[in-house]
């Protein structure tokens, strides 16, 4: 992509409500733009990365065997009548009116619906396990949205349901998501610490939720050493759930199963949750199959949930400096910006024309920056929306027969020899 | 993916209120399921062709230009009083309080709010011109919500806002849009029929409409029998515009510019509408740009649509029969199917795997059928969900040396030999 053919309005100054430093760079970078109290345009830049790791999210959920499918933002109340979460819910739903005057509501979750959809196909025991989940828009209206998209009224959540015939085969599906979880946190460059959890309004006796680490996060957490050496390869359920982690409120320095010297304390984030709450839907929705003896039971479900919107934000809070953001490879918008510093000197034209159309024949998501406007403007912007690698070409280092290759997660630059600019890059990518 | 591992639940018979083909069979398929009037949850099946049929509109609107956003589907009032279209809309927007009390809506189309956007950021004609679009999920509260996802209330769009510094540039962008958008539907392996249309409540004095060609279609067209042959490499817009077509009331043989020879008549379905309408959002909304003299100017704007949704409901009326869907291949949820007859014969699975695992790792999205159920039901559900190119597996067959290849869109069969099975399939897929 052309930087000039792309829509990226940075701006100098956030607004001053703007209070964490995710809800600061996203403004400042051109990502997002308010609406309405806690409402946000995505503009391309914030949706290119809003859509990287929600394709995280969704390989992760395809890896484990769940389906995507996707239900709708609109409801009706029925549903949740029969379950009893209409009351409950209070003004953090969002009633509508429709124009019959049906009561309607936009989810702020889907385990009525999907308990529905389930119930009027599914039968018997034989077509179990099931797991579905879709990534879709939601809205809870907030007393207080704020901290830009970590905290919004219309947020995108990937939400997955799990049906089983057994609670321990609803404990193989529960462990099989907590796996996937934290594969896909670590896919996005996150150290995620999981940790019991209440279940809440949800309902339940089993949860954990999953927070990353972030110096300016939003909670204190208290956990082994090992959880922040994880090998995704070997990644076992049960062992992870056993090694100590607590937020502040639930930790008890006299009840701590870990050493002190293994106690680590470090600033977290919640970016998912999950649930196992046995048969609260099922019954309330009726949805029974027959199991092995044609015996009709009420399913064993769970839910889990992902805030990919909110992981936008708190990635960023997990990587930035005093520039702007620092996208890891694996999420950023662009994996690659080549920075042409003289677009009006024709040896730095050829050769970044030269780079543009080879690493875009390498399938490399990249931002050719050709404006014609001052150095430092250019190398701001590049460094405030935060692409991890760039090749910045100027007349004075070409005619040495070099360029500068920038690495901007580690804040460092070197010259390399032209001739090898596109081995040392293509390394560097996919290393 | 293996049948057994996909949630596919085919039904039997489709409900009576049921109309029209494409919703009877997206119901019968395991595509759909209505969750209220006009509301429907997408199950996988019906997903994977939802997706696949947005990722080609994407393409071709980022062939074209266009820069890809997302803004909200809940927006406030505010601009839609400030543009004169908050009471025009009447009942058909879905009106909503939230908890303060801020009159909000489910965004029907989004030309307030794309203006509002463009105007905070863009201030010069030199950053001109701009093109922005957005694939969300839109809200009608129809009277009479019918014809399943042809005419639901919640539907997912692609439209798009184009920003010119004067009419003729935006009529430049105009016909780019109107070339993406035969290019669009060509690459569907539809027939597109472009008129001249009236602007109706969007404004403006320059619009088209886009039907494309299927016998159960809801209007009937006549046109200049060229515009079935367009060739997509050598598509110019004006010489386009200039073939006569118009809907039956519109139509008037007296004053028709075709000769009767050269004049066809078919049913058509609208997919898409393009409008041009100046400065009548600018001028409301304060979207001024300075001009090369220091002036400023509203901008010229123009506004795109295409039923995304609604295209899934078009494309089975334009391609089925009395077993089921027919879907072209560049939209098929799945491409190929592998129909394995015999899943307990070790000749046939051991078979099929091969060919399933050779097809995926050549990116050929591929259902592998491996359930034990009746050959019967295998060979209707595999028809009944459409997919264009099946092998099926049998154990005599294999013995014979042979399997059958079914073209869906022919229904035609022949038997070919084991050892060019992948060569004849990965040619028929890519031709």
């Amino acid at each position: 992509m052309k930087y000039s053919e792309f829509f990226i309005p940075t701006v100098k100054d956030a607004p001053s409500d703007a209070e964490i430093i995710s809800h600061k760079l996203m403004i400042k970078a051109g990502m997002i733009k308010q609406s309405s109290a806690g409402i946000y345009s995505w503009l391309p830049l914030g949706l290119k990365a809003l859509r990287k790791i929600e394709q995280i999210v969704r390989e992760e959920q395809d890896n484990a065997g769940a389906n995507e499918m996707l239900m709708p933002t609109i409801q009706s109340a029925d549903l949740w009548i029969k379950s009893g979460r209409y009351d409950d819910y209070g003004k953090e739903m969002l009633r509508i009116k429709d124009r019959s005057g049906r009561e309607m509501l936009f989810g702020p979750t889907n385990e009525e619906l999907i308990t529905d959809i389930f119930q009027s196909y599914v039968t018997s025991y034989k077509e179990l396990p099931k797991n579905l989940y879709h990534i879709q828009w939601k809205f809870r209206d907030e007393v207080r949205p704020r901290f830009g998209v970590m905290r919004g009224r219309e947020f995108l959540m990937k939400d997955n349901y799990s049906f089983d015939i057994s609670e321990e085969e609803a404990k193989n599906s529960y462990n099989k998501m907590f796996k996937a979880y934290i594969k896909t946190f670590l896919r996005m460059g996150l150290t995620p610490i999981s940790l019991r959890a209440e279940t809440g309004p949800i309902g339940g006796n089993l949860s954990h939720e999953f927070q990353i680490l972030a110096n300016t996060g939003e909670s204190t957490l208290y956990y082994d050493k090992e959880l922040e050496r994880l090998n995704p390869e070997k990644l076992d359920p049960d062992n992870l759930q056993s090694y100590y982690a607590a937020v502040d409120d639930q930790h008890d320095e006299n009840n701590c199963s870990v050493k002190k010297e293994d106690l680590k304390i470090s600033k977290g984030i919640e970016v998912g949750h999950i649930f196992y709450f046995g048969t609260k839907y099922s019954e309330k929705l009726n949805a029974y199959v027959q199991d092995q003896n044609g015996k009709k039971i009420p399913v064993h479900m769970g839910s889990y949930g992902i805030g990919v919107s909110r992981l936008v934000g708190a990635l960023i809070e997990a990587n930035h400096d005093e520039k702007g953001i620092k996208w890891p490879k694996s999420v950023a918008p662009f994996t690659l910006s080549i920075v042409n510093l003289m677009p009006d000197d024709q040896n730095c034209n050829t050769k970044s024309l030269e780079y543009y159309s080879y690493f875009m024949s390498n399938n490399i998501d990249t931002l050719y920056d050709e404006r014609i406007c001052s150095i430092g403007k250019k190398l701001s912007d590049n460094d405030l929306i935060g692409t991890p690698i760039q090749i910045i070409i100027g007349k004075r280092d070409l005619s040495a027969g070099v360029v500068e290759f920038k690495d901007r997660m580690l804040n460092k630059s070197k010259k390399i020899k032209i001739e090898e600019v596109k081995k040392v890059i293509l390394e560097k990518i996919n290393s």
